[in-house]
């Protein structure tokens, strides 16, 4: 097999495919990564994710809305629609609450605009590709999106001899969503600025615009919360403009850039990022920002299809945070301020989700945003007084648990990211963990957080213990002893709520009785349960810093792995009247359809059985992630849901996210190269690696054998080779020494 | 442990689960089994099922309708949806085509009437329980509907002091569906009558109706087509009325009865079924008789949380097909023809699917309406030249593949149903192998379906072949010698398109040439594909009447089972630009959310390893089914999904659907009586049955070690027990020598 060809089909065991497609394989230059991007991946099913054209970690995210309410309508889209409200310029990325979608645009012709009907499509009519979304409505009006950083560029194309019309509502609003104030001003014949304040998910969010047409406005319809006013300005609580173009076979034009800040802000960042009418020039530059993006891992797979489903989950990881700050490094900050960063500020941290492998994922891929993320983390405990735990337009959302913005500052400062804030990041660190809400004073005062105190008790309590060794990690790399030591003993506040006799993490009253009942797959939706959207068997294992010290309390690596094995093999069934939905993705009690499973299948490698993490591993990236709209098996969270599958699929995982350590899987890659630096590589290949051939059998590290089941990100970082060997059967000596084992903080007992 | 007691808590290998709950099961007669069905599973994901009060097989489904278009609202309603648009009165349960929602209701108050808006509505504010479906709306009107078999009881408490009015909108529509003739008389002041005609997925049909209110009607308005007209009638495309009653807070009530015939039908059935105003009464009633339905299997099960997932399935099994003639005994047949039954005539014939488990099922459990189901199949052929493929209200929508009334049939009559027709049943299915439409001509012509001159070649040649080998079977049970051998040689025809080098049944041209290029993962949606709805992984397994012919075409039993290991671990990709939407509920390339892998699973007897069998029913039953709105893998399809699910939780599945032979799995039970004759019982045992001993150890049938690894329906249907002994490892000596194998067509080579 030389290099510029590829096998491309599947190995059966025991059966002869004599007539699957070999096919040669373009180089990387030739065949663009962007093109194996579906972003309708997660429109289906409960992702949440949407189609529309967005630019890596871009401000606007310029998607169709389809105007219905409802939790899979989250990100304004779901694939089951059948209709169009319009195109607005934000939008979440696989949250589980609705918010966003402002400013929203819809074409029109005739006499339809004032009354607002939605427009039936059907997918036949719609693509979607890294940058551009195009859809042809039931009224024939031609769309097509795409967008730079900061700009939504649309063109329409109306049917022949319509009178065209754009409709432009300030009043449009999904889920949470509710505008408090908006304006719309009719500046000049060709320009429309404005504002829409709203409250929802985030307390208070503002997007000023500015939006250019390419043809004059020949009449305007204003409306005032829904009645007609005179004149070029409207504002109210739901201002509605509806703007009339001379009817004519040229496509209308229309950018819109937005800002936090001002209308000035948006005014700017259009005059720089969008300054001509060249649509098509837009969507080959944004198609092109994104190959660059895409590029810095170039990959082949077990099965050709896999491509697809790789490339777009690395789209879907590259999506969010979303920028910020407009070009004039302004942004709007708590308490109504306009801020100045001297950075790329950036907003939507979903720390909960992506504190596990989003975030280490950048560490890795996203050197140059590195900095702007962290910076962007700082601004909000500067402005707010602690760290953010899910941060959304500049404000806290409190929205799950944990303090969780701690281990991605403390992995970036330990990975070596921005030294010399090392001492004030710290600082931050510590007030989030010296802070008296989210029942932090009662896990100081008891050393773990009393069922009978505070909701989700057990959960808060495990996170909470992983936080504070975060802290500890940071404490001792600047020398602080004193509190190395403090935050190391409150990295064991797991322990007191480990049950010897179930083998499972539970309540525990304060008292220092269990609760009772107990139940292991209960679940209970909302703040009075003891685990968030979860049961007993997906939260117990939640002790990424010291998976020796959790082994340690089982007893023994075999109770440990057959407990471990059960969570894969009970039933999936849950008990409970208001079982969470989040709760799925189900292998048995394992759920990777929500966050706390993510780093559960890796567990095997910290007790010498690194075949059923390789096994399970594969299970999972072949059953639960698909190139279909249904392809992802819960929400996609602002990118951990793929940020999962990238690092699984390349044959490793951040277990835990803050250590520097990536735990071996089993690679579905036969090679990848991952660009670490500007004229640095990291080669992994696979070898004998097939659907069948799942087993790792041997692990070269630099040409070197591998003895241990992980890697270091300084071994990744450095550039070089990994090259796993694999088979049908498992490898049973292969990773089983201690020696072996990846670190964790006791040591075996 | 004492009969009366069970012991409640799922035991896990290597945990001492010390504070599970115990506790006391009520005898049958306390426990209401009715009360552990959920009516909202299959309401989420891609199930279609609708929540609404149905009765057993009942003509009258009355549910809410979201008003949405689009494939997940096929049942009117999807779970992700907010808003109710009204409640109609007839629903399919889990198609992949929307039709019906007939005669719309919609209570309104004030001045909303004309304007027939949406209104939201919040789970929280919703159950649903056989018989019975309640909501409170957003602006305060409390609805609860129940049914009778053929009348819709609706009951509508008012906010007070509210002008009470009710809406009636027969140009409501959904999908595929198109009113074409609608008719509204008020007769009286309590009395409405008329009728919808519509065109859709069945291509004519007639619903008459009579309303009835239970206070007089102050004030009408009626609409034509979205025009008011005066007057107390309105015939148009769209029919809608208005009707005002006093202001008042004793609740409206309001009987709807529909007919297929005649408006005197209806008003027939509204007399007999519901003369009353007692809404209680019938709701009562109604789970009384549900109740009775349910208690025909009692069971337990390894985990208490079943019990809702398996109740729900046999709920759902019982909700199709429909009661089509009404209490006269009319209904409108083919040719807008009012025909009479001296039976009760059914709809809604889901035959490519219902005919694997489903009927089956009915064999075993509905002794007293299996002859009207088997005389309203040969009315469809009286009426039509033709045994139905899919029938709908009383058309053919010729949906799917296979002539699958004929495998209906042929196993009722091999059971001993309707001896006195055998000859009219075998005629019948002898016309349906001999028509020339659907490629049966080619099929004949080159004993299998050129790929190049029919879609669906391979799926539709390996399906006659099955119902060829049924009607082979008819003949020989009648003496026909000569027609036993002819379609026994054509129930081979599945032999000429296995490859033998791909191990895949593979589209065969003409000229006797592979079809190329191949691919095992492709699919394509559409009427060009060469497997429906799937991939050859998923369709070249259809051999049910000859398995052990299948393997022989193999060469080995070892590369049978190598194969079948493949199809579940292979990746789940699939590749094509049109992969159906039908394949999903995956594990490798098996995809339980669509028919055609339903029997895969329990082939492994066919080759002497059941246990593999046993760990793969197990996982598919213990993940693709759960009790939560998305807790099915696919469509429901008019029972078959959860036909599926209670054949397998009681131990055993008819992978051939009319050989009378039902395959061992590993039952979900502990213990299960089936009541098979009004005083006989076919108890089922598993003892050590446990989420870990999934393993079949020994097998017992009336105390008698049962070493062939299947039971026949003579076995079941005389009672007697069934005891499965089971442990945490495989026996791999059980079941494995060919004598204990499934009966198959063929000699083992």
């Amino acid at each position: 097999m030389t290099k510029s060809y590829f096998f491309r089909c599947v190995l059966l065991l025991g059966a002869l495919v004599s007539s699957c497609v070999f096919r040669k394989a373009a180089s990387p230059q030739e065949q663009a990564l962007a093109n194996k991007v579906n972003p309708f991946i997660g429109t289906g099913g409960h992702g949440h994710t949407y189609p529309g054209a967005v630019m890596p970690f871009g401000m606007v995210q310029l998607s169709p809305d389809n105007g219905t309410q409802g939790w899979d309508w989250c990100s304004g889209y779901h694939y089951s629609d059948s209709l169009i409200a319009g195109f607005s310029h934000t939008h979440l990325s696989g949250t589980g609450i609705g918010d966003l979608c402002d400013i929203s645009v819809m074409p029109y012709y005739a006499g339809a605009v004032e009354k607002k009907a939605r427009q039936k499509f059907s997918h036949q009519q719609e693509t979607a590709t890294p940058g551009l979304y195009t859809v042809t409505l039931e009224n024939k009006i031609k769309v097509a999106l795409t967008a730079t950083e900061r700009v939504g560029f649309h063109q329409y194309t109306f049917p022949k001899d319509s009178v065209k019309a754009i409709s432009l509502d300030l009043g449009f609003a999904i889920n949470w969503d509710k505008p408090t104030e908006t304006k719309i001003t009719l500046v000049n014949d060709t320009l429309v600025t404005g504002y829409r304040k709203s409250t929802g998910w985030a307390n208070q969010q503002w997007v000023y615009f500015a939006a250019v047409f390419s043809e004059p406005v020949q009449k305007q319809v204003l409306k005032r919360n829904g009645q007609s006013v005179a004149g070029k300005e409207v504002a109210a609580e739901k201002a509605l403009a509806a703007f009339y173009f001379a009817p004519g076979e040229k496509p209308l034009l229309l950018k819109v850039s937005i800002s936090s800040a001002s209308v000035d802000g948006a005014l700017q960042n259009l005059k720089v990022e969008i300054p001509a009418w060249d649509f098509q020039r837009v969507a080959t530059s944004g198609k092109a920002k994104w190959e660059g993006e895409l590029q810095k891992i170039q990959a082949s797979f077990v099965h050709p299809a896999m491509d697809t489903v790789f490339y777009s989950a690395l789209y879907h990881s590259f999506v969010a945070p979303s920028l910020f700050s407009d070009v004039k490094g302004q942004y709007k900050g708590h308490r109504d301020t306009v801020r100045t960063a001297n950075f790329n500020r950036y907003t939507v941290f979903s720390l909960w989700d992506t504190f596990r492998a989003a975030h280490p994922l950048y560490t890795i891929t996203q050197p140059n945003r590195m900095p702007d993320f962290l910076n962007s983390l700082m601004r909000s405990y500067q402005e707010l007084g602690l760290l953010p735990v899910w941060e959304l337009s500049g404000n806290e959302t409190n929205t799950m648990t944990g303090y969780h913005a701690v281990p991605v500052l403390a992995d970036a400062l330990l990975k070596g990211y921005l030294p010399e804030k090392a001492e004030e990041m710290y600082q931050a660190m510590v007030a989030s963990a010296s802070q008296n809400i989210r029942g932090t004073d009662f896990y100081r005062t008891y050393g773990y957080i009393p069922a009978d105190k505070d909701g989700f008790s057990v959960t808060k309590t495990l996170e909470y213990a992983f936080d504070d060794w975060c802290i500890a990690q940071v404490a001792k790399k600047l020398g602080k002893q004193t509190d190395y030591q403090k935050y190391r003993q409150r990295a064991l506040s797991y322990q007191p709520l480990f049950d010897a006799k179930t083998l499972f993490m539970r309540g525990k009253n304060a008292d220092g009785h269990w609760k009772e009942p107990f139940d292991p797959f209960y679940s209970e939706h909302g703040d009075k349960g003891t685990y968030i959207e979860g049961t007993a068997w997906q939260h117990s294992w939640f002790v990424p810093h010291d998976v020796q010290g959790l082994i340690n309390l089982f007893g023994s690596e075999q109770r440990f792995v057959q407990h471990l094995d059960s969570t894969f093999n009970v039933t999936s069934q849950m008990t409970g009247e208001n079982v969470s939905p989040d709760i799925s993705g189900l292998i048995g009690q394992y759920a990777h359809g929500n966050e706390p499973s993510h780093h559960i299948a890796y567990l095997y490698n910290y007790a010498g059985q690194p075949w059923k993490t390789q096994a399970r591993v594969r299970q999972i990236m072949d059953q639960l992630y698909r190139n279909h709209p249904d392809g992802l098996s819960g929400n996609e969270d602002c990118g951990q849901m793929s940020a999962w599958y990238v690092f699984s699929a390349l044959g490793f995982y951040p277990v835990n996210p803050s250590d520097g350590n990536y735990v071996l899987g089993s690679p579905l890659v036969t090679q990848a190269r991952i660009q670490v630096e500007k004229n640095k590589v990291f080669e992994i290949s696979a070898e004998n690696n097939s659907a069948q051939n799942i087993y790792v059998q041997q692990v070269f590290l630099d040409g070197k054998p591998l003895t241990r089941s992980y890697i270091t990100h300084a071994e990744l970082m450095q550039g070089g080779t990994l090259k796993f060997v694999m088979g049908p059967q498992p490898n049973k000596t292969w990773g089983t020494s201690p020696q072996a084992y990846p670190p964790s903080m006791s040591e075996k007992k």
